[in-house]
Parts: C-alpha cells; structure tokens; sequence
C-alpha cells in the first residue's frame, strides 16, 4: 500500500475507505507501516477528525486485529459498563452484581489505573487472593456460575490499539474523539457483548474537561456502537469532585461493600442506580428506566447483589471473609486528618488534585509498571455542598510512607476550597445520549482541551 | 527534553521557543528522538505553521546542525542563486559565470534532479570530465581563481535537513512553507554567502503550482533571509513550458553554452539576464537594475562569461574542448519529431509532463539511486506563443532506447495544445519579492497544493 498517499489523503481532509483503513491497520499491527508513518497518520486525524463511517471502520478494523469472546451460547444479554475514567469511581464494584442479581450477564474486563485516575484491576487485587487473570474457559465458567466475572485487557484483545495508543501517549495525539472511540470501543465490543453503558466524566478529574468534548465523544460513541449493531446508552457524568468518599484502592473496596450493603455515600449510590438501571435496560430487562431502578435498590436491599459479588470473589480466588472482615484488608499504620479552619461550606473538592494526591501517597502510579500500595488512600467525611464547622475534619488520609504525607498534605488543603455561603452541587448526572437508528451526528477532534 | 509536549504546542498552535527549536534538532540529528515524535511534530506545523521567528530559528538550527563554509577572507561579495525546481531550467550554468564576469563570487552548491524536474549536478556531469565533487580546498581555490566554483550538496552540510527531508517525503510533510523554507535557507547559508537570488517556479511543472503559494514561499524566503543579516531578492517564474528549448543533460549544456555565446532562446536569455541582475545588485556592483542588466548583456558580449565557465570547467576537471565541439558531448543515437497536424499557434507545452517524457528517455530518475543518461531528452523548436504551420517540426526526442521512444512520443503529443488563435504567452517573471528591512509577513502552510 501507498501510506504516504493515505496519509496525505487525510491530511488534505479526504475520507479514507473502508479498504484504506483495514489495510493500514492490518499491516501496522504486523510492523509493516513503521511508527512515523502510523504517527504522522494520527496527527492528521487528531486535525481533520473522521467521520461516522470511518470511526466505525477504524474500531472495526481494530477489534478484527485481536480475539473476539463469543458467549451467544449463554441465553441471558450480556450487557457490560466503561468508564473514561475518574477519582475515586468504583461502580464497577458494585453494578456489576448488581445487574447480575437482576438477570443481565456482566463480562467485566478492565484495565489498571494511570496517574490520577485509579484502576477497576487495581481495586480488585487489594482483595487478598483476587486473581483477574482468568484464562478464557475459566472467565466463561465464573461469568455462567456468577452472572458476571472481572477479567484483565491482556494483550489477546484488540493488539492494534495496544500498539496505536503507546504511540498516541508519545506523540500527543491522545486528544482524538475518533481515536479514543476506536480505542474504547474496540476493546469493548471485543467482549461479545449485546449492550454497553458509558460513563463518560466531566470536569476537573475527567479526561474530557469540557462537557462540550465529553458530549462530542458520548456521541460518537453511540454511533460507533450502533455501526456495529450494539446498543449503547452514554451518561456524562461529574467529576469535578471525587466519586463517594473514598479514594485508594482497599479504602474503594471498602466503601463498595458498604454500597452493596445499602450503606453507600450518596452520590455513589445514586451513579450505580443509573448506571445499573440503563444496563437492565439495554439487557431489555425492562423497557422502564423507573423500574430498573427498582430493580437496583431490590437487588441491593435483598443482599443478592452483596452475594453475587461475593461469590465472584470467592470464584476468582479471593478472601470473602475480607467483604465481613475489613481488617483482612491491607490496613494503613498512619491517619492524619485535615480539619477546617473556620465554619463554611465545601464548595470543591478538586478532583484531579485529589487523585494525585493519592497517587503521591502511593495509591496509584505516575508509570505504567510502577507498584502501588492498595492499603493507602483518602477518605472524605465532607463533600461539596455540605456545611462544616471551625475544627471539623473534611477528610483523612491513610499512609505508610511518612515521607510522603506532607507533600499530599499540602496539595489536598490547596484542592479544597470553603465558602461562606451555601453551595448547591453540580448534579452528577449531567446528560444522556441514547442509542438510537436514527443518530447521525458528525464526530469532531476535541476542542480547547 | 519532553518532546510530546513540545509536539502538543505545536498542535495547539503555540509558538516554541527558540531554544524548544534548537533542542528539538540536536537531540533528532544525534537520533535522540525517535522519527515517530518527529513526524507527529512535522505534521503539526504542517498544520498550524510557523511564524517568521520560528522559522528564521528552525532555519539556523538546521543550519548549524553541519558545517558553515567561511570565504570571508576573499574580498568580493558572495552571492548565489536557487531555484525550487523546474523543466530544462539551466539558468546556474549561465549567471554563475556572467555574475562572475561582471564582479561577484558566486559559490554555487548544487544538487541532483528527481522526478521531472532537472539538477544542475547532472547537467554538468555531462562535459566529460567534470569533477563537482571537489574538497573544501579546491572548491575554495576554484571559486578564488574563476569567481564560481560549482560544488554537489554533501551530508557535510545542513544534516538535519537530511534526515528530516527523507522522513518529510514519506509522511506527506513536504508542502509546509516554513519547512520548505528552513530546508532552502539552512543550505544555502551554510554556503557562507552574503546574498541570495531564488528563483520560485510556478505553474503546472512547478512544486508551486499555485501563484498565491510561491508568493507566501517567496516572502517566507526572504524574511528567512533577513533574519540572518542576508539580503534575498526572490523572482516568481513561470514553469508552465519549459524554460528555453532543450530539456535532457547534455542538450542542456549545449544550449547553455550557446546562451553564453548570446546565441540563447529568448525567454532563457531573459530570465538570466534578470537573475544575474538582481545577484549584482545584491552584491553591490550597482543600485540600478538596469545598469546591472547592462553589466550582464556585456559579460556576453565580451565573451568573458563564457571564458569564466570553460576556466572553471578545467579546473574542475572537465573537457573545455566540448564547449566548442558538441560532438564531444554524450550523442544520441535517435531522434524523432513531432509535427504540427494543422496550422496554428502553440497553447500549451505542459512542463511537468515534458519533464516525465525526458525522465522516460532516460534524462532524469524517479528514485534517487537511479541512472541517468546524459545524451537524450527533448528539444523544442516552437515554444508557447510561436506559429506552426501543418507538418512543421515542434519538437524533437533524442534517445537510445527504442523501446522509451513511443510512450514518451505519446505523453508529449498530449501535452502539445495548439489553439487556431493567436496565443500570448505567461510574463517569465511574474513577481518580485524583494528584501527589506520591514517585511513582516506572517508564513502560512500551503493551501490547494
């Protein structure tokens, strides 16, 4: 193939055919189109977008360059959630058993965290025992037997964008509504799954800080779902504040069983609802949002989602008792506190600033092959919107690496911001787009990210 | 140095510091980063550009990445002449000599043709004998004792253009006017020069096909200039014909030695006497243009410009005797005509296609480590403009190889529009761009190429 005419073809804002980027990432995946080649390629797109079609080849293209799971033998819809990723976000934990015990099959595969946004892989391993490395017959055994399972994205799925994102997060071409929907959706719809719901975050702690680019992906994801026969249901959720109170992966642990056991932090419970209740939807559980949610809150009070989850962990190695026991979780040996200086109300709680914090108290990681410590973290006894008085703590952090506690100390106190006056949060669930046939909007490059 | 974010400000139209500029060349000439961040970062001026700061500083760093000739020591002003590129364009066998008839140096570094378009190397690699490939030393007492020295464009100089240039022709970064600046300007300053006459080519056999880009080229050239203390005077040229009547190596020399002996085509005699007037102004010889048009008209009267080229074509090796005797000149062996089917004037004679036809006799090459044949190509004896009557020869194709003859005698044939009206042709010089201390002409990227 002629690659620097395909890339001079998009360059000059031409649509590239089917063929085109079938064969371009056919023969990169094979290591025949080198790397400055496929760059120069991205930057193009990253300036003149693709359109409906092309995103849904490209997603095509790179989901056919790995394995695809097959569970059709398996009656029920299988119907799983993606995040774009946020602070303190451990709905996976909880929705996945959740639309479990409601009927739906849950092939949950994720991914580990990155800088200030933690991982779903991440959170589960802090369970002692918990192996997320199924193979595949073992995956399919947990998944018929729980109704759901937890599996890790190995390098079997989608190698193509393996490869493509390591070069976008070198060359800054990240910043793609196309590329991220090829990214996203090819791993997802590598999964055999009937339904998708998103989670695409908003504000401070979001990938997209822009609700104008959150919408502009939500879009082209739903289409691109569509193209390919699945229906997708996108919420563009806030996270300008961490999600629930606890950031750090046994404290996330911790906080998720609270929620399976009807003990959630509010804006928490109120995500996984929906979150769950779109599911169910797509499952065609019900064709009513308002009854889906009943069926979360039923399946949360019963305690069948509790045991879903359990079971789960118990299939995939885990220490269930830990889910009763929480000091069979790693523990942290320091707390320290940080408390107002005067009465007021929380009106933010920089996400992003908290998550780095975490990371800096060795939640997360700054490189992909660095080791965290699940035991330490955040906890926020305050969020945005409530009052609090002079000498009461807002939040605590759990360490054990002394050195570090000044440093995170020092960046939460500037990320919190207190106001005399009532502060009315901004809703967590900011919009919705629907799949439907009839979707037909052009995706567009992120704008003033 | 971080390179994505120095590629990331770039693509969302910032402007680097110069020193962001320097490291990016060193470190990329030293192979310290990798051609996969350079492309992505090519690709991103490409579409956001460079501003005249930028691009005078990516033109230095490039220039200093290889060595800087010095001829300060010699007393007369050095001045040389570039063209981005034509069709039977051999101005720089003529004005190097009458500019150094008339009083200035002219060290002229040349290089070889690719595609349809001629080099003046090859040109001169058709006089038996001829050396360009002379060392530092004998280049400089060439230039001391003929007032020119003709040299070949080695990796010596400008290293980073080299290697930037090669990854630019496979990821569709070429047409960027300020990289196509900075690739001009860092050679031809490394020539230790103190002013510049560029001859930008426009219409159908030019890089430029397009007035409105070779003007923005042309300003962006120029500025360059000024921004290193170096007085630039750029002619905007047609290339819709090709430039005088022969298009092939040695029939190129012989109709440059003919020029030389004032016996040239009208339209080659024009445009060197107006290049090699604007060198001598810009050498200080004379304010007036038209004295230093006489100058010229008078370095071939004399005949001492053509005594310059047969004294620097000696020291430089080659056979003096084939500027008398053209039978000493690669001959070849057949030679076919085109005739006029009808009575007429001639329309078009398309440059580019021209330029293909005598690249299939086997003139020029289509990759860069092709072989050339000095004796063939094509010659016209009707340009645009000119009358033709029914059976009247309009061109001719010299060659060697039979089997060439038909296929290039079929692409001429298409390229000949005789029109029953008379034609006027397109002015040879179209526009002048002309150095002054207060051109601030923000560069652009190539629109419609």
């Amino acid at each position: 193939m002629d690659t620097p005419e395909l890339i001079r073809k998009k360059r000059d804002g031409l649509v590239l055919a089917r063929e085109e980027i079938f064969d371009f990432i056919a023969h990169y995946t094979r290591g025949e189109i080198p790397d400055y080649q496929a760059s120069a390629l991205l930057m193009a797109i990253y300036f003149r977008g693709m359109d409906r079609r092309e995103t849904a080849d490209l997603t095509e293209a790179m989901l056919r360059s790995g394995r695809v799971l097959d569970f059709s033998a398996l009656p029920a819809a299988k119907v799983d959630k993606h995040s774009t990723g946020g602070v303190g976000d451990k709905t996976s934990l909880i929705i996945a058993p959740a639309a479990a015990a409601a009927g739906v099959l849950v092939p949950m595969i994720s991914g580990r965290g990155l800088g200030h946004t933690g991982g779903t892989l991440d959170k589960l391993e802090a369970i002692p025992g918990f192996n997320p490395r199924l193979s595949s017959p073992e995956f399919h055994r947990v998944l018929e037997s729980c109704g759901l399972a937890f599996g890790a994205a190995t390098e079997e799925f989608a190698p193509a964008d393996r490869k493509l994102y390591a070069l976008r997060d070198v060359t800054a071409t990240v910043e793609s509504i196309p590329l991220i929907t090829a990214s996203i959706m090819s791993k997802k719809l590598a999964e055999g799954i009937d339904g998708l719901v998103l989670d695409v975050k908003t504000g401070s702690g979001a990938f997209m800080q822009e609700l104008k680019n959150a919408r502009a992906l939500a879009i082209s994801l739903v289409n691109t779902g569509a193209a390919h026969g699945k229906r997708v249901h996108a919420l563009i959720t806030d996270m300008s504040q961490p999600l629930g109170n606890a950031v750090g992966n046994a404290l996330e642990v911790i906080e998720s069983v609270e929620t399976l056991k009807g003990r959630g932090p509010r804006d928490l419970v109120e995500l996984c609802r929906e979150l769950t209740a779109h599911m169910l939807v797509l499952g065609k559980m019900t064709d009513s949002l308002d009854e889906a949610r009943a069926r979360y809150d039923s399946a949360i009070a019963s305690g069948q989602a509790l045991e879903r989850f359990a079971r789960a962990v118990v299939e995939q190695g885990g220490n269930a008792r830990a889910l009763q026991d929480y000091s069979l979780l790693p523990q942290a040996r320091y707390e320290d506190s940080i408390v107002a200086r005067e009465d007021g109300y929380v009106a933010a709680l920089e996400a992003r600033v908290m998550g780095v914090a975490s990371m800096i108290l060795g939640a997360g990681r700054d490189r992909a092959d660095a080791a965290i410590d699940p035991a330490v973290g955040v906890v926020f006894e305050k969020k945005v919107g409530d009052a609090v008085g002079a000498g009461e703590r807002i939040c605590s952090l759990y360490s054990n690496d002394r050195a570090r506690v000044p440093w995170a100390l020092d960046i939460i106190r500037e990320a919190i911001t207190l106001s005399p006056q009532p502060v009315i949060p901004t809703p967590l669930v900011l919009e919705r787009v629907l799949h439907s046939e009839s979707v037909v909007t052009p995706t567009e490059r992120i704008v003033e990210l």
